[in-house]
């Protein structure tokens, strides 16, 4: 991956890293990568991403089992950010809903609105202290 | 936009916004807002970013003309990022195409091969210095 290395800029040692569901190419996530958790996504096909509150590189899905496997990787015009087109198991939000995006704002409520359907429950997933 | 303020976390004063084109749901760029950004955003319906080379607040598509009116904005479950779906006018990216992930990566040749197609040149839209 010299090649693509030679492209992208890491700043503070990540790069972002849009999730899109191939599928549809709905947004599921935004994540962020340093040039490990890159390395394993490529080597895996599976994503990985840097979890800043851990310091560590982690499989997406690895404490779920609601994994990322990519089909392409596009980089933006200044290589400043990733877009992953992935096939994703089960959800990719942890709160239990396929999107991270599920919430809405309303302006002229100045309010939000959840506007996806859970598909899972995070009780019967995560069990405490597992994230 | 006090309530919306409530759930965001802004991180040295940036939030990442995720920008996915309304008629397709092609996701055209990621960029930054600061607190002024999103507020002038949420006014005028227009994509505002701050662009950090700058040091200032711009409407997107100042200089080409190439602007975003938002339909829909989403927060993510953790209140990190924002999700515009936008009406984009002509294009994006600032090198000329649709979107600014007109580079697919292929893993076997560790290259990076144009997906994306040419929709205006930029020399005749960008005079020299207005970037």
């Amino acid at each position: 991956m010299q090649d693509l290395l030679r492209h992208l800029h890491f700043e503070n040692g990540l790069i972002p890293a849009v999730i899109v569901e191939a599928e549809g190419g709905e947004v599921l996530t935004l994540c962020y990568m340093n040039e490990e958790a890159l390395r394993e996504t490529l080597r895996t096909r599976m994503v990985h991403v840097y979890r800043r509150s851990r310091g560590r590189v982690m499989k997406k899905g690895e404490v779920s089992g609601h994994t990322q496997e990519w089909r392409e990787l596009r980089i933006d015009c200044d290589g400043n950010s990733l877009l992953f087109v992935v096939q994703q198991h089960v959800a990719a939000c942890h709160q239990g809903y396929r999107s991270c995006y599920f919430r809405r704002y309303d302006p002229a409520e100045d309010d939000l609105q959840v506007a996806g359907k859970k598909v899972f429950e995070p009780a019967n997933v995560y069990r405490e202290g597992t994230g």
